[in-house]
C-alpha cells in the first residue's frame, strides 16, 4: 500500500503571518523540488500559527504517517519563536545550550561591531542528540534530529538562510537513504486552450501510478508536469518520463515552446541571439509589460532595441509615424494601425523586428464593435508583415498577459519558420 | 486557554498538484479573509494529496481541534477525486445519490447540448445529513455537514466556482454564529529599510493579544498587517485597530503611501487624477515595469499619456533627446543623462511630468565606479527637475522592482508636497 512506501514527508512551515490573508508560503516549492529530486515525496504540507500547543501535536501526527519531518520557521530569537520547544516537547527531550554554537552567535555580532542581545542566546539551544546545521546567513543553526527511523529537519524561515543551509547540510544528509527515485519534466505551450489540449492528448493520461501527468492552464499558456517514478533506478524513471514526454511533444508539436522550464520570453531571446537579429516593440494595450518580460532577460539589451508605450493617438502618430487618418477611419484598436504601429517601431529604432499591440484592456472601452478584449498583434520584417486579431477573455491584467504571450508567440513562430527555411536552402 | 477559543477554523486543500514543486493553493488567502471578517481564526492549513486514506485521518485530527473545517478540491467527476468518500468514511455516514441535485447537473450538461458522461453522476452523491450548497459554476455542488458542535464545509476547487459558492451559500450560514470580532488593516510603506522601521517603532509592537502587528518587508515596500480582535463587538475591535494604526502613522510619517490596500501605482493614479496632471515616462534599465505598472491601473489612459523604453544609447538620443556628448563625458548611466531623460520624454509627451530611470540591472554590465544596482531616478516638472542617486542590493528583477518603487514614489511625493503649497497658498 502507498502508506507504507518509503519516503514520505512533511513540510510543516510555522508562522501565524503565513495564516493571514497576505502571506505565503514559498519556500516549501524549494523544498519539494529538491526533495523530489532525491526520491522523496511530498505527502503533507501544513501551516501553523506561532503556538506552541498546535505545533507539538502536529508534529506528532506527522511522525506517524512520514519518515521524515521538515519543520521551517520559528528559529527567531523573539517570543513567538517556539519552533525548538514545541519539538523538544513532542519528543520528551531537553534543550541544552550549546556552548560552539552560543559562540559562533556572539561571533557574528562582534564582526558587526555590534552587542549581541540576550534574546540571541535562545538560539544557541539545542535539542539534546540533535546535529546542528551551520547557518552561514544568519544566527539560528539548523537542526537534525533522529527519532527511531524517522527524521526531523529544523530550518530557519527566511530563505536566503535556508537554501544554503540545505544545499550545504540537508541534501548531503539524506540523499544518502535515496527512496527509489522520482525524476520530473516540465512542458509549456501556446496556443491551445485547455479543451483543444484535452481532445489532443487525453488518451495519453498515464495509466499507471509510476506515471503522473497534469495540467495547468493560465492565461495564454498551458503547462504539462510530467513525472515518472523508479523503485530500481533513476536512468529507468529517465526513460519512463522520456517516452511520455516524447509522446505528448509528437501530438502538441510546435504549440509546445519549452521543454526545460524557460518563459516564452526566453526561448524568444535565445532564437533572436542564435539569428543575430534585434527587435523592438510598440506597446499600446499591453502599456510596457512586452518590454518588461523582454528585458527581464539577463543579457536582453544583445537584441532589444528600445520599446514605445503608445497609448495615447498622439503618441502613435508622433512615435510611431501611424498615418492620422487610418486612425481616423479604422480607429486605434484595428488591423491596419496595428500594422503601422509594427512599421513603425521597427523603421524608427532600425530593428530587423518590430512587434505591436493594440487592443481593448477593459474594463471599460469596448464597444459592440470591439468589445473589451480585442487586441490586434502584429509583426513587421524586412520582408512583410503579419497582422492577428484575436479575442481574450478576462480582466484587464489577464488581457494584457495574453496580449504579451500572442505576440511573443509570433516572433517565435516566425523565427523557426526562418531557420527552417534556411536549413531546407542549405541542404 | 487560546486552544478553548471559538471560532478557530482549518483550511484542508485537496489535490496532488498542489505538493508538486509548481502549484500553490491560493484560495486559502480568499477564505482566510473572508474567515476573518466573520471574527473567525484560521489555526491551520493543510495539503493533502489525492489519496483518501490520509485525507480521512487528516480530517479527524482536524476535527479534534477546531470548530470549522473547510475543505477545497476533489469533487470532480473522474477517480481521483476522493474527498466525498474520504470525508464520508471519516464521519462514518453514508453517501446519498440524491435526485434533485443530479438533474441539475444533467440539466447543465443539457442547455450546453451535451449528453452528461457517466462519471459525473458521482458528483450527485451527498454525505448522509448535509445541505446541499449550489453551485452556479459548475457541476459539483458543495456540502456543509453538521458534526455535534462543529461544521465541515466541502468545497469545489476552482476559484470561479469556490467564491460564488461562499458567497452566496457559506459565509451567511456561518456569520450567524459570531464567534468573536477580528478587524484587519494594512499599511504600506516605502523609501524605509527594516533597520529604519524597527528604530522607528519597536516600542509599538502590541504586548497584548487582542492586538497583532506583522511586518513584511519586499523589494522598495514595507508592509504592516495589523490585527484586533474584540470578544464583545466589532466598533470595540475597530477602535483598538484605529488606535495601533493613527500610532503608526505618526512615526512612519509620509513614509506610509497607502493605508486601505491601495499598490504605489494606484495611489500615483489618485494624486494625477486629482490634480489634473498627465505623466509620461522613460525607462532604461526598468525595462518596461513603471509603464505595465502604471497601465494596470484602470482608467489610466486619462493620465497616462506614453513610455518609452530607451535600451541602446541611440534610443536614448532619438527618442528622448539625450545630447550625445552628455552620455559620452558621463556615461549612459549618471546624473546628467537621468536627467535629460526625464526632461526629454516630458517635452516629447507634451506632459505635465516626466519620469526617468536609467542605471544597472545586472546581472552583468557593473564596474568598480558603476557597479551593478546604481541606478538614477529623475522627475522633471515645469518648474524643475529632481534626481535621485540609488544604490539597490539584489537579483535583475528586484533591482528593476525597487527602481520602479523608488520612480514612483518620486512622483507621489512631489504632487504631495504641490498640493500641501497650494493649501498654503489658499489659506
Amino acid at each position: 500500500m502507498k502508506k507504507e512506501l518509503p519516503g514520505r514527508v512533511e513540510i510543516i512551515a510555522v508562522g501565524s503571518e503565513l495564516l493571514t490573508p497576505y502571506f505565503q508560503d514559498t519556500n516549501s516549492l524549494y523544498l519539494s523540488s529538491r526533495l523530489n529530486d532525491l526520491g522523496w515525496t511530498v505527502a503533507f504540507k501544513t501551516i501553523v500559527g506561532d503556538d506552541r500547543e498546535d505545533l507539538r501535536l502536529r508534529l506528532r501526527e506527522a511522525l506517524r504517517r512520514t519518515r521524515l519531518v521538515m519543520v521551517m520557521g520559528g528559529l527567531g530569537p523573539t517570543g513567538d519563536d517556539i519552533t525548538r520547544e514545541a519539538v523538544a516537547g513532542a519528543l520528551g527531550r531537553d534543550l541544552v545550550l550549546q556552548r560552539d554554537v552560543l559562540e559562533r552567535i556572539e561571533d557574528r555580532f562582534r564582526r558587526r561591531q555590534l552587542p549581541m542581545p540576550r534574546a540571541n542566546k535562545k538560539q544557541a539551544l539545542i535539542i539534546r542528540g540533535a546535529a546542528v546545521l551551520p547557518n552561514r546567513n544568519g544566527t539560528a543553526p539548523g537542526q537534525l534530529i533522529r527519532v527511531g527511523g524517522k527524521k526531523i529537519v529544523l530550518l530557519p524561515g527566511p530563505p536566503h538562510e535556508l537554501k544554503p543551509m540545505c544545499e550545504e547540510s540537508v541534501w548531503p544528509a539524506l540523499g544518502e537513504e535515496q527512496c527509489g527515485h522520482l525524476t520530473r519534466a516540465v512542458l509549456r505551450a501556446t496556443g491551445l486552450t485547455e479543451s483543444m489540449v484535452e481532445a489532443l492528448i487525453s488518451d495519453l493520461y498515464p495509466k499507471t501510478t509510476d506515471l503522473g501527468l497534469t495540467i495547468l492552464a493560465s492565461p495564454g499558456q498551458i503547462e504539462f508536469q510530467l513525472c515518472a517514478f523508479s523503485a530500481v533506478s533513476r536512468v529507468l524513471a529517465e526513460n519512463k518520463l522520456r517516452r511520455l514526454k516524447s509522446r505528448l511533444i509528437r501530438r502538441l508539436r510546435n504549440h509546445v515552446f519549452s521543454e526545460t522550464g524557460e518563459s516564452l520570453e526566453e526561448i524568444v531571446g535565445l532564437l533572436l541571439k542564435k539569428q543575430k537579429k534585434t527587435l523592438a516593440v510598440a506597446e499600446s494595450c499591453s502599456g510596457g509589460l512586452i518590454s518588461h518580460r523582454l528585458t527581464n532577460v539577463p543579457g536582453s539589451s544583445e537584441y532589444f532595441l528600445e520599446g514605445a508605450i503608445a497609448y495615447s493617438n498622439a503618441a502613435k502618430i508622433d512615435l510611431l509615424a501611424v498615418p492620422p487618418d487610418l486612425i481616423e477611419t479604422h480607429g486605434a484598436v484595428s488591423f491596419p494601425v496595428a500594422r503601422a504601429m509594427a512599421s513603425g517601431i521597427r523603421r524608427r529604432a532600425r530593428a530587423d523586428l518590430g512587434l505591436a499591440v493594440t487592443g481593448i484592456a477593459g474594463p471599460t472601452g469596448g464597444s459592440p464593435d470591439k468589445p473589451v478584449g480585442l487586441v490586434f498583434t502584429a509583426l513587421a520584417w524586412p520582408g512583410g508583415t503579419e497582422v492577428q486579431k484575436n479575442l481574450f477573455l478576462g480582466k484587464r491584467e489577464q488581457v494584457k498577459l495574453q496580449s504579451t504571450q500572442k505576440a511573443l508567440d509570433m516572433v517565435r513562430r516566425h523565427l523557426l519558420q526562418k531557420a527552417r527555411a534556411k536549413k531546407r536552402r542549405t541542404r
